[in-house]
């Protein structure tokens, strides 16, 4: 490489593997997600002297998984993969990454260039010299897509699709053919971080807009603040807190926002999902004249069956690429920059008190002498036992909709998937999480998952003991897919699960003394397990059986599902 | 909907659930892999009425294999995912059977037509109101689309898309909406079976290519037969089996091509594969005049890294689309007419003998004193073990080049996946296949694969013991990613695995009794095991952990790892 021509005249030769994992490091990966295959060997090589670490999932939907997690504890992932077999294994985790807004660099290692111009007769090609049929699928689901062949653009295209990735906060497809890996471009370039700030709004529009805001905001007799995923996607929470502290007023959350906002806080008020929220959230909601919406994604299930009671009229959308004040639509506003101005120019508006949220035992349950674990005692139990800064990961299905009754203490970071609701993802997730909680001062990661989910993807577990991760993996044990019951099939056969002793999986993977199971199965159990100190410091991985019954639901799963049942028909 | 115009008009009404699921029992489908899903389930109450059975995969790639594996013993397969996560979890293991011709009936399950055309948003949706995203993806990967909409014309879809599926030998993708599950349509249409046959080649054609091909061989002073995949695939056995046998030849097959004939045959010769060849195969096939190539797909793995040394001018390929004569091209023109041909009018042809292949040991291995299990020892050694219509799956890796060395007892099919190449395939696979061995008469079915590529899929092995299969798994455990050591990063850590305890995951899985672990450490222990009439008898589910050196591997896959190295280069 050093003879080439165009090498001499660079000031700082640098391997093209290098260039990109050290801007990788740079906006703040740490670990590397994925699975090793031929074409990607030799960029793996360059990891560790960049100061990545090498996490090696078992496959490659599993590290699409960890990647999203990862992302949404770091702010950003990378995930590596293979031609072919790698990237189509990973592609269900990339679009969900690209539905719920997560921001992941996908890495696919090609064959060579020449072979690729060639059309050779490769593994893990269709066998008809197509090279493109996988970027082509990868686009549908990439918000960016950079080919690295000529090696005069491939810093640019490097610099470009990280810088969108983060921006637009989707997965960008990089591919990195085995011959490009080593080819030498301009290092000196690493000298000037990316550029990873917004595009500023127009002064000009933005004033305008946030005018039209406080006109309405103030004129608003009971304004409320509803809080959704993309805020958090989209990085405004600084924007949101500072407004929900300035202003007073009644917050909430819908499910995805969960964890948006700290809970803790005076004005908070609980989650709102139309129909599935609790009769005081509807009522405070529904019967505000002003909702500002920050970020929403009025999915389905992220609204209990399409039940919210929202007039337009009577609401304000803030988006990162617009926003929207009753039917006035304002693109290419992003609403950080409005969001900003509002609270420093607001000053006071109409505010009431909200209803305190609380883990308290619903009033069925207090000195029940039932035993049974119900999900009705389950979160709010969950909500006594969790501690700051945790990072608690729900699978879609019971445990996405039981979260919805626990309040959180400060700094918890909920993850879950309830739009593309892919089950099994929260297992990656998981291991994701827990590698992106490892570099942040070892905060605890907690995985509420279902025993049919989980068998989507557990070898991931194994991961995690192999990364030293010390998760606490809680398994529903319900008979199966109760989710899809209350949609269809209540005793149908295929959504039955073969039954699996959970508790013995980590010790096959060849976690030995550094792990303990459990199994529990009354509440007085639940309760001396979170009593547990040692238990509650994650020493090592541990994975506990919840036994809960066949037939129970979250209140709002079981409005949701038959919504979604009705829809169906 | 029994008020419908429509419907009034049907002489004998059906579902269109029911009438897909009864085309595909026409065909041969008894089990149907996949996962439920909301969009699917309504769908499956129709499965036992119709006669087929739910195998309930734990994910969606697994079940995938499974469908590409029992396509491979049944001739044709059906998979149930469900709308944009299942469907995507599973496209890598349509794209294997796009690559290696396995003909899969994918059916999805689909939001109502009336939400789709609405753009609602949906679980499972990207959020953004595009429904067809995951149909255009699929599309690159499957030989028919039917989007069933209209039930005028569902019917026709779903026939011609059986039929594609059939005759191309590639999976179809068919969409069913929820809605349409229950949609009426004429039932009469089911008295007509699907015409399956091949297009017939114009005759005065396939006349003049017969004769070209004969001119030539009656010719040739040395002709030989070598057999590859597309014969097994486009289901031209028999024509091959008569051609072997009628003309005498010296007869050989590809690596893919593995089963293709009997290997007890006279003059069966064994594998070619360049360089990957044992001497003698490699001087008759490379110092012939004239080889009838069958069904070739000559991919690198295939090819032990495009050695092949084989003159265009002493070749005849014969496809399933095509046949060429040294360097003219007969297009439109399927092997399978003209092979049928030229077994009827051959008449006399100079042939020789064969070396003939067997199991003995390597000289270098006889009457050795070693007790560490060796390539070179296991596959020669199995090949004594196997039995008539064994079904035999081997993982890509050591396993895939092993059993080249093992010459196999009548009947036997062999199933790997050998240009798509994805590891964790086999697993999936030996599922499939292991339903289909017990849908005929109880063949035994056996798997090899790594303990690296186990760790992909390794839940499938709970649906082997949900569905009472009882394959053999052989876990050749060597430390990781032995084949990927040998392209790159010998000393690697990307390259070892977490170590697991494989003898103890089917009872966490729930085996039970019904089970039986083995490990196997040593020669003495292995033969031990393979004297064992019970454990032979595949009394159930039974896993043997055969431990191997980690640096070990058989020759042809050192030499197709460095050519596939060179080539990263």
């Amino acid at each position: 490489m050093a003879t080439d021509i165009y090498t001499r005249e660079l000031r700082q030769p640098i391997d093209v593997a290098e260039y990109l994992f050290r801007r990788l490091k740079e906006v703040g990966v740490r670990s590397v997600h994925g699975v090793p295959g031929d074409y990607n060997l030799a960029a793996l090589d360059y990891l560790s002297k960049c100061g990545l670490h090498w996490i090696g999932n078992c496959n490659e939907l599993n590290a699409g998984y960890a990647a999203d997690g990862y992302a949404r504890v770091k702010g950003i992932a990378a995930l590596v993969t293979t031609f072919g077999v790698g990237e189509l294994s990973a592609i269900n985790a990339i679009a969900g990454a690209y539905s719920e807004y997560v921001p992941i660099v996908h890495i696919v290692g090609q064959p060579h260039t020449r072979s690729q111009k060639d059309g050779m007769l490769l593994h893990h090609t269709l066998g008809n010299g197509d090279y493109n049929a996988f970027t082509r699928m990868n686009a549908e689901l990439s918000c960016s897509v950079a080919r690295l062949e000529d090696t005069h653009e491939v810093a640019t295209l490097i610099d470009n699709a990280i810088r969108e990735c983060w921006v637009r906060s989707r997965p960008v497809y990089i591919t990195l053919p085995v011959d490009l890996i080593v080819k030498k471009i301009e290092g000196e370039r690493l000298k000037t971080p990316i550029d990873l700030s917004l595009p500023k709004n127009d002064p000009e529009k933005e004033d305008y807009v946030v005018d039209v805001v406080l006109k309405y905001l103030h004129a608003a007799k009971k304004p409320v603040i509803l809080v959704d995923a993309c805020a958090i996607r989209h990085r405004v929470l600084e924007e949101v807190h500072d407004l929900v502290k300035a202003s007073g007023l009644p917050t909430f959350v819908a499910p995805m926002g969960k964890g948006a906002v700290s809970e803790t806080h005076p004005n908070y008020g609980g989650v709102y999902a139309g129909n599935g929220s609790n009769q005081g959230v509807k009522e405070q909601v529904e019967s505000s004249d002003l909702v500002l919406s920050i970020g929403a994604i009025k999915s389905d299930f992220n609204t209990a069956g399409f039940t919210y009671r929202i007039g337009q009229l009577n609401t304000i959308d803030f988006h990162s690429t617009y926003v929207r004040v009753r039917y006035s639509e304002y693109p290419e506003t992003n609403m950080k920059g409005v969001l900003r101005k509002v609270v420093e120019r607001m000053g006071a508006v109409n505010t009431a008190p909200v209803q305190p949220i609380t883990n308290a035992l619903p009033e069925s349950e207090k000195g029940s002498k039932q035993q049974l674990i119900t999900h009705s005692y389950l979160w709010p139990t969950v909500g006594q036992w969790l501690k700051e800064n945790d990072i608690v990961i729900t699978e879609t299905g019971t445990a996405n909709f039981g979260i919805w009754e626990t309040r959180f203490p400060p700094g918890v970071t909920a993850i879950s998937q309830v739009l593309w609701g892919s089950i099994g993802y929260s297992v990656g997730a998981c291991q994701g999480a827990a590698a992106a909680a490892k570099e942040q001062n070892n905060r605890r990661t907690i995985l509420f998952v279902g025993d049919g989910s989980i068998q989507l993807t557990l070898q991931e577990v194994s991961t995690m003991i192999r990364n030293k991760l010390n998760p606490i993996i809680f398994v529903i044990c319900n008979e199966g897919y109760t989710i899809e019951r209350y949609i269809h099939g209540w005793e149908q056969s295929y959504n039955d699960i073969q039954e699996w002793d959970f508790v013995n999986l980590p010790p096959a993977f060849g976690a030995k003394d550094k792990y303990k199971g459990y199994r529990v199965k009354t509440r007085d159990e639940l309760n001396k397990l979170f009593a547990d100190q040692e238990f509650a410091s994650c020493p090592y991985l541990q994975l506990v059986e919840v036994h809960m019954p066949r037939e129970d639901a979250p209140a709002p799963l079981k409005l949701t599902a038959e919504a979604a049942a009705a829809r169906n028909k």
